[in-house]
This record gives structure tokens, sequence and C-alpha cells, in this order.
């Protein structure tokens, strides 16, 4: 067994609101900042011990469908590394 | 001027208690899951136009500075891509 870290990020998708994100940037805009855009996204970090990197992302991903994303609402990615 | 992402992840810094992570983590378990850790980080993905990438991540590390993190409790890093 190997530990791994795998990075969940699970962001909305293209289409739904994010008033929070809006929000963010209209306060950065009020503070002067020029920006096009701003997008938040929640991001995960897992420890967990795999037998091999692809093991990880497995399971990674199968937490990610089953509790860390809404399906529904969000896409999500993970990446795995060795720690 | 380029097109630039600037992504800002602002996490807790270690040892500051972060129940919303302890919590996520003993729904993982309880469904099943074998992890050791679990902490969580916010992710700002901001677009923006800038001469050159340094002058990109700058700008970012002045937002997460002045707003989207709290240097009391939160760590953050910047990483800079073209658009």
């Amino acid at each position: 067994m190997t530990a791994y870290t795998a990075t969940v990020t699970v962001r909305l998708k293209r289409g739904v609101l994010d008033p929070e994100a809006e929000t963010t940037q209209q306060a950065l805009e009020r503070l002067g900042f020029e920006l096009s855009d701003l997008r938040s996204a929640d991001r995960f970090e897992v420890d967990l011990d795999a037998a091999d990197a692809e093991e990880a992302a497995d399971r990674a991903d199968e937490m990610a469908e089953r509790l860390l994303a809404n399906p529904t609402i969000h896409d999500y990615d993970v990446t795995v590394a060795e720690r």
C-alpha cells in the first residue's frame, strides 16, 4: 500500500448561477481590481492508502460521485499524487 | 495584454479546526470509505488581463491578501495560466 493524496475539485456546471462568486467579484471590483470573471470551487484533499495511483483515483472518484459532488449541478475532477 | 486565469487556493492554516471537513470525513467513513485525513479548501479562478504572468500573479496575490483569504487563519497559493 502506498500513501496518496487525492485532490477532488468540485465546481458548478456552466450555466448554474453562483451568487457567492458574483458577490466576491463585485467586492473585488469595488476595491479597484479589474477582472473579467471569477468562479469559485470547492477543493477536497483526501489522504488515503491504495495499491496504486489508479486505485486511489477510482476511490476518490467514487467519493465524489456519492458525496462530495451533486451531479445535477456540479462537475468534478480528481488528481492523485503520492504523499 | 494577455488573458490569464489565476487560481487562488485558500486553505485553513495547520491547527485551525475545520468542522466541515471533519463532518465530511465522517460521512465518507460511514459510507464505507477508508481515508486517513480530509482537508477542504476554497478555490477561486479569476480571469484577468495582464501584461505578463508575473503581473497577473501579483494582482491575484493582492486579491488574496485583501479579500479572498483571512491571514489570521488562512494560507493561500496562487498559480497562473494563460487562457
